[in-house]
């Protein structure tokens, strides 16, 4: 336990204090009482399933490996608590500077859950080598940097509201890999990386919850239509969990399944048709779903093999291909569609629609923020102060957490 | 690994793959438009309660073999969402024969989950001895002879479109002991298909998810009396769990209760009270409750001792007691309920109804069919072509996933 | 195993079988035909997510001793569906003296399940010494006192129904400490009370299931605020999960987490907040999930350092301080809110109102009922007749279960 470490009694407490201390602040004085405006039933079962699929499902997922049970589930609840509040806070801050009121009501805060995605999704990319201090400032840096780039999306690229909420997925995913780059790699002869079955059988547990409250979450950011984005959803998360069994069987040798493959592939679908959801054509959505699948398979053998050594990243739970590549998809896909659209009704006379490349600004404007910011945050938060892990400590419950030895080997 | 069993990712990759593009196709032509006349609130809840107990609840119900979670969970996952969508398309077809148009709703689809579940049922009865190729053939042709079934029943024998959904329980069961009967045996010596502590803890939870959602799979099938079903449901789960522990402790040598014993017996009543899920009379439910614990304690004795022996079969997840046995009851005391309310109706002049004839006769023929074309599949799936898996392979997750041996050991 | 405890088999399933067939011949005369007053959609989603709550998220909140896990789970299954029973026909036998007409409805089946939280609550301080005979009786007796406690408090005190239910966590906690004051501390010696990293990961997993379902639980209980319940529920949830991982870095040598401290402390806004969560004021939800988290963690170091053993009291799942002092400290912020409200309402005429005096006689009085019905009944579950375990035999499912030997190494 180097002594830097150990000052982190000393400032992360009083730091996550301070804020807690904010947001008391701000519900002393602004919440104007709470909005009933919505039916409870409705917002309330979509609420509830969100953060479910947040806290447990999200949770367990990132439980794959050995010795980091304790930290995966439990610094991906304090991550999610904290940053829902700080999500509050900042859309309440940019509500105040377009000088309308905001209404805390269990459909905001259930959006907050779903920006709240973006922070764990880059957890998962340091996974096992970033500390909770550096977790929390990361977190707190993400969550601004995503509503900046938001606001971007929605005053210069006129970009709707709810659109620029869906690109969590993208955000989180290179925001979390810029980020990944800049932590040292861990040596190679380590073995606390590997994933036991019993750790892999806990993440097949919240793959599942992640994989049945998906519907919930996109029809939350689906205004009119839930029951349509409820629909294509659950349409595209089946065709592309069947699509991952098949393509793991036919990529590994001896024709076996691998889990971490069908645990990466079956939730690609459910991203890759966020931004298509709300659509009336079930079957983009299932194409969607398979093409998803496709290259989360055919991404994770191409970038574990090829990009990653070559640009010395270190992607421990593989946000890249499960949440990166199939958001690319989704979005190039929802570009396509547009223009498909706008031709058809004006009879192709303009051909690409002035939306279209808004559409498109949007989603290079969402990535290279990401890319950028991540870098600069990765910067940060490798300086001294910030008290990097040893190398050797990595992927290890007991540098955080108070487990005797006995029961490790328990 | 047999060379035969190589060619497995030749062939059943493009069979699914065939399917799919099949669903493709269909759903590209045919959905008019999803369907949004139901209030979503309502069917969405009990349609995300149903997917959540078929594939989560029942993967890890399944999880009772020590070597054999992640085929438990794997499988039964790729099983139900294809099984899903090949209900889709039966239903599809069938409605398309009697020259009406089919909706897409969250209400079909949540009924094509309940149908989904006589799959896995019958994948209970062949757990750890049939391959993937097998058992998504299998999928393949229970599906199709369940829907042969109900339109015999809905047809022919006037039986309500609901009730024909609610022989499930009884199709699942028999149809997959006709065909774990085709199956042959493990050696004697074999200790993989034991339960360890943890594995049963993992099967524990999922019979408690199973348990929990049970009054929603019954009350997406009660067209109009929701409430009612969903109480009965409960009471009748109730009861079966106090009396599945009562009877653990009674039947066992020390008054020991006996965790198989309890995992079967507690989801008794959920089957027991499908049938009359409906009716005023809570008392009823829960002395179909407590009739069903009994017959499945019972049974289990009687069956693993006496029957399956001299059968020469094994059931490897008991789902002729856990399902099958209680359905039959269920269905017995349907028809009893049908008799004496007419008789009282009609006072007893025409004794035997027109109504309960039909009644029996549904129940018969289902049962009959299942164990047909159980049998029949059964000996197709044994045929060379399909390459059985060598009994010494049985019972784990190595044959069929890539699990590195240090991992085992972990 | 003693020869009286195989006596067991001869006494308590039976007095299980009368209870049963109580019910079921109140079922025959008393269910007037369910109610169905209420809208489903509703009233269903709030039975489920209790239902969910009670016996899955306690049944592993439980499971941490690491050679417990059948008995906690199985046990907390068998007493909520006994205890549910229970509170039916007393709820039923309540109505009954005061001559109205009761309704078996999903709501008050949802209030059976946050009553029935006393027993769990209870059955955590005696967590692997007491035996399930033991378990069952002190169900029986807590849940008559419960309602004797509630009765008097709502004809004497003039406290409102749903307030009445609300000192759930306060009486279960109270009268588990009692009751577990009378039975034997184990031997020094003994290392089966420990926990292993995989029995604190299903027992985390069982604290997010809590966690996410506590605003379903005290949204039952509001009668019409159930919007503005859930809302505070959740806010006071997430600042004291905040808290926790704060004041358990701060509390622990070398600024580690400790997995205990997490699990108690994350639960304990959720029991603070119960008398208030219906006000419109959010900040003091937060205030007041704070003050319980630092109560709770504070509680768990003074108590198990100095008056668990000056009082020789062994309370195994501490529910002293996750329950006892956060329902404490949620009754008196009551009281004072309350007495402010109504100073500010009389200009401060009339200082202390009349029901700011009822509602600390209804405090005080359950917290001495429970704790001298506990007392009692601690005394009557210790005498020879009930068999109590011997300590050598504490904390073992072996002794309850049949697991073979094989199987605890496996």
């Amino acid at each position: 336990m180097p002594a830097r470490y150990l000052s982190f009694r000393c400032s992360v407490p009083w730091l996550i204090l301070v804020l807690q201390a904010l947001l008391l602040l701000r519900s002393f004085f602004g919440f104007p009482g709470l909005s009933d405006a919505y039916s409870p039933a409705n917002s309330y079962l979509g609420f509830q399933d969100v953060n479910h699929m947040v806290i447990f499902g999200f949770g367990f997922f990132l439980m794959v490996l050995r010795r980091y049970g304790f930290s995966s589930s439990g610094f991906n609840f304090l991550l999610v608590v904290l940053g829902v509040q700080c999500c509050v806070l900042a859309e309440d801050f940019l509500v105040f500077l377009r000088g309308q009121q905001n209404q805390v009501g269990l459909e905001s805060l259930a959006k907050a859950f779903v920006s709240v995605a973006a922070v764990v999704i880059s957890t998962g990319a340091v996974l096992g080598r970033a500390s909770p201090v550096q977790l929390i400032v990361m977190s707190l840096v993400e969550i601004i940097f995503f509503y900046v780039s938001r606001c971007i999306n929605r005053t210069f690229l006129e970009v709707p509201e709810p659109l620029t909420v869906m690109h969590v997925y993208l955000f989180g995913a290179y925001f979390g890999l810029a980020l990944a780059s800049r932590f040292p790699e861990p040596p190679p002869g380590l073995d606390k990386n590997r994933s036991t079955p019993k750790s892999e059988l806990f993440s097949v547990l919240g793959t599942v919850f992640v994989w049945v409250f998906w519907p919930s979450f996109n029809s939350i950011l689906a205004k009119s239509k839930k029951v349509e984005a409820v629909l294509n959803t659950y349409l595209a998360l089946a065709v592309s969990a069947v699509a991952a069994f098949i393509l793991s069987a036919l990529t590994s040798k001896d024709g076996k399944f691998r889990m971490a493959h069908v645990r990466s592939a079956v939730l690609a679908g459910g991203v890759a048709v966020t931004y298509t959801a709300h659509c009336n054509h079930p079957w983009i959505a299932m194409v969607l779903g398979l093409l998803g699948s496709v290259i989360t398979i055919l991404g994770s053998h191409c970038l574990q093999r090829c990009l990653n050594p070559a640009l010395k990243l270190q992607d421990t739970s593989g946000v890249h291909f499960t949440f990166g590549l199939p958001a690319v998809l989704g979005a190039v896909a929802a570009v396509v569609l547009r223009v498909v659209e706008d031709g058809i009704e004006t009879q192709w006379n303009e051909l690409l629609g002035y939306t279209a490349f808004f559409n498109i600004g949007a989603f290079c404007q969402t990535i290279s923020t990401a890319l950028i910011t991540g870098l600069i945050t990765g910067l940060i938060l490798n300086i001294k102060l910030l008290k990097a892990v040893h190398v050797s400590k990595y992927f290890d419950d007991q540098f955080y957490w108070e487990v005797s030895f006995k029961m490790i080997s328990g």
